[in-house]
């Protein structure tokens, strides 16, 4: 067993263009990653076949929803294509007290309006297809969607890209067992900062 | 192959007190590490028995270094035990241009000298050791240092600890090879920062 040093979690935000493999990296890390869990939010959007309530969303009306935010219960939320998502508070903050990292996977509009409440904890990576055709190829090969989607989605998907250069970290996407490791170094990289390590002041004095 | 975007040369430093596992871990990272280069310093002190002229210092006379210090050829110098020791310009700024990474085995002093110069470009760790008896048992472990060398280097050690605060990583070295992978991650996280991608715009225009 190695030492440990008491620490305060972070918020780790994933953001990306759809089709960039944002939602395999996010599973395989936090399959890897035993202190990391993922924020699940909320959406006023109609469940998918494959997804499961509570684990890929909170499925909620739109009643409920405004509920939510009349009542301060989302560190951010937005709009995108007529349907709603929001980030319930509670889980997080609690996380984040037992010193676990949360993981977050939402757009630029969520991560501007969390960075203004979580400066100091929240860091940022930002994901990158490794081609304008591989971005296509990957948008295209979702069976269920309408060519309307798929447009709209290539159309949303250059928007997405075009907030890059407001995250901390850049990461091209061209080899998926590569890019978890990257996001793995990040993770523990900014775990070994000084100003996250909250016990060193304790640890340090233990040494002289 | 993976894809890879052209990106600025960054400089680690890596500082301990004596006996923290500092020598050992600069050797592994720059065997695991094929972009990384060290930083060679020069000093005034007599050559060890083990040590490599050109690989661990560069030793000069101290008139020599005076004249170094003269033609502007120093990054950093500082003075310890009456020897001094400094890091050499040129070669860090050659390999930093070729875009790879250069590591530094440089003390408190040396590195706020660095940071003064390079602060964008400046990655700083702290090793600490895992306990004041396991430093304790290491300090002495030189078998070539008398009693007063090693009382010495015990207040050189307390002195340089009490700078850990000032460094943006720091690392409990209670296992060297964890202490390696530590390291490793930090080196390849701050490799992923979008502000030293220098060629992420060219890329990003290439998406769409």
């Amino acid at each position: 067993m190695t030492l440990s040093v008491a620490r305060r979690g972070l918020m780790l935000v994933l953001s990306s263009p759809s089709g960039a493999g944002k939602t395999t990296l996010s599973r395989r890390i936090l399959t890897s990653q035993s202190d990391l869990v993922m924020s699940v939010s909320a959406t006023t959007r109609a469940k998918r076949p494959n997804e499961v309530e509570g684990a890929d969303y909170f499925f909620v009306s739109p009643e409920r929803f405004a509920a939510m935010i009349a009542a301060g219960e989302f560190l951010e939320h937005a709009t995108v294509f007529a349907h709603r998502y929001g980030t319930p508070s509670k889980p997080v903050m609690q996380a984040l007290a037992q010193g676990r990292d949360v993981l977050f996977d939402i757009d630029w509009q969520g991560t501007q309006q969390l960075k203004e409440q979580a400066r100091e904890d929240l860091v940022s990576i930002f994901l990158l297809p490794p081609s304008h055709g591989e971005l296509e190829r990957r948008l295209k090969a979702r069976a269920q969607d309408s060519d309307d989607i798929v447009a709209a989605r290539m159309a949303k998907a250059a928007d997405e890209i075009s907030h890059w250069a407001e995250y901390d970290y850049v990461i091209v996407n061209d080899d998926v067992a590569v890019a978890e490791a990257k996001i793995t170094a990040i993770l523990m990289a900014e775990r070994l900062k000084r100003s996250r390590q909250t016990g060193l002041s304790d640890f340090v004095r233990s040494l002289a």
